[in-house]
């Protein structure tokens, strides 16, 4: 089967972590969904590759040594660990806050949110299309493996992400907000959906008669906040006394 | 001097704005730096570059149509505008809130960072050595733009910069920090420094004894907030109510 695993295309069913620290992270959170390991010929140099054996000798996963499949599929030199797993969804709580990413475009973008999720305890992640790709080796290398603590779910439309989840609040974070962001915690209704528009656009016009508006007050010198920074200051405030 | 202008590096006293929005930033902000703009001989495609012909002939700006600079700078297709500018240090206020970033590394966390440092008002940036380049052509479109409207110093040292701004009170932002940033627009003495470590090892130990700690509180499911993450939280807390 190693022949088969080639430079990832998002219509692939399979992906991989490059590097031991994120194969760790896939390794230890979804092994169900490893179909093998890759390690280089040099791996015995770094100390994680110890453990990445011991995980794949308990679950019974097959670990390959093979240099060649490594250097196809890492833009970088000196990649010891390659985790080749299938592409898979996962159902949103019910009952937990989420975060709704409408048409994020940007791979960094998207691994840094989820990184933050986890960080402010925010496992649910709903994506309205188009959108990036949450399984592009770039973003699960800038998720630090938080992806693979994340529940997560693509969607066509804000509507049909709405009507699956009514008795979540929404928070849509828009410039004319009503409400600023200091007072998220005191306020807010949960469970709920913090709902985030594109990098460059933000939320579109209609997301004005949706739940309530909340604004993060900046200066004028910029026109907008980073996606990711808005992303961590809305969550900080969210769970801020949740200790 | 066309024919002088090459693809960017580090040790050139030159760097580079790629694209119509970021030039027209540049010559905003920074015209006395501008040696000269170069546009593509289809930027008239593009609104935005009316303004910069009309900036570079009231500043006296030499202005070419030159494809061929343009490729040979520009990794991406479609650029339409370059500004090419002498590198400048500027010096950081006295009596102003510093941040202070120990041996940054990514590009694209020290240009968010500046942008958000815009966002919540405070303008000086000191950066401590062995660091990222600030003026990357990459850290440059990262930031949006901010670079141009931010004070920034390099320093050989942590004990270089504090000499120079002893009336700075100090903010490192630590794990083992004594107070959390919760209380910070309450607490803090000003004029101060926030002072962040690198992305991934943090401050060294040895903060431990400056000034007040100062810890984001997040989960255990992650070892540590991304670092521009961090700074926008901290940004956002110290400005709070300085509206």
């Amino acid at each position: 089967m190693l022949q088969t695993i080639k430079p990832y295309k998002k219509e692939y069913d399979y992906s991989y972590t490059l590097g031991v620290f994120l194969t760790i992270e896939l390794l230890e959170n979804k092994p169900e969904q490893v179909q093998c390991v890759v390690l280089s010929s040099l791996a015995h140099k770094n100390t994680g590759v110890d453990k990445i054996e011991n995980i794949c000798a308990a679950r019974n996963i097959s670990c390959y040594i093979n240099d060649k499949v490594l250097t196809r599929i890492s833009p970088k030199e000196n990649c010891y660990a390659a985790g080749i797993f299938n592409k898979y969804e996962s159902a949103l709580s019910k009952d937990k806050n989420h975060v709704v990413l409408v048409n994020p475009m940007d791979s960094g973008n998207l691994g840094t949110i989820m990184r933050t999720c986890l960080g402010f305890q925010v496992q649910d992640l709903a994506i309205i299309r188009p959108a990036v790709d949450i399984f592009d080796p770039k973003t699960v290398r800038a998720s630090m493996g938080a992806l693979f603590g994340m529940n997560f779910k693509y969607y066509d439309s804000f509507e049909a992400y709405n009507e699956s989840f009514q008795a979540h609040y929404s928070y849509p974070f828009i410039l004319k907000g009503r409400e600023t962001v200091y007072n998220l915690e005191k306020t807010k209704k949960e469970p709920c959906a913090l709902i985030f528009g594109n990098e460059s656009s933000g939320l579109p016009e209609s997301f004005e008669h949706v739940g309530t508006g909340i604004v993060i007050p900046h200066s004028r010198q910029i026109d907008s906040l980073n996606l990711s920074i808005a992303v961590g200051i809305a969550l900080y405030e969210l769970c801020k006394f949740n200790k």
